[in-house]
């Protein structure tokens, strides 16, 4: 049985709390882990919320990305949802791992769509 | 120890696949469940895939809701994400379940955000 979507959930801890904080350049680090990844970035939409925090997602033709930001815990979360086989959801992890200067870090990865006719 | 936040991966099937494909009655959805679940919508971006399925996000203060449709399959990959006591996420996924007419759903809960210091 092949599933539809592989879903990554990231947790990102002990990040640099500026840029968790910084709209501009969380939607730079997000479309650059799209198009690295191989997906083709279709959208966004980013909110800066006061005092602090950012939220934004990047839709993709193969799903989205998305991250939370809670600069005061040096924490993110972060989604990579992506279908099909050209995408390589580990790569941008990768990107996002490091761009936000993560000290620690896992990840759980769940398959989406298991359906009984595949 | 506390979560930042909660997220609820549900997995739709068997699902109306005339309304797994119409943009406009999901978009409505998401908002409708959204604002019952007690959340401030902030955003939203939608889009519609050729020959078929719909991604779409609705950006709320507490985090976002999110779908991906497969009409072919009678399939919705649905995220609730949510931060806070005032909002309640199950009450977005009961409305989901019952739009979209699913007539087999799980659901999974995952807690985000788990900080050593809180």
């Amino acid at each position: 049985m092949n599933a539809l979507g592989k879903h990554l959930l990231l947790e990102l801890k002990d990040c640099n709390k500026e840029v968790l904080n910084d709209l501009s350049f969380l939607k730079g680090v997000l479309s650059t882990a799209a198009s690295e990844a191989g997906a083709t970035v279709l959208g966004e939409s980013f909110h800066q919320f006061a005092p602090q925090g950012v939220s934004g997602v990047v839709i993709i033709r193969e799903s989205h990305l998305f991250i939370h930001t809670w600069p005061e815990c040096g924490y993110a979360a972060v989604d990579i949802f992506t279908c099909g086989d050209s995408v390589r959801p580990e790569k941008a992890a990768q990107i996002l791992i490091s761009k936000l200067e993560a000290k620690n870090h896992s990840s759980l990865e769940i398959q989406r769509g298991i359906l009984d006719s595949q």
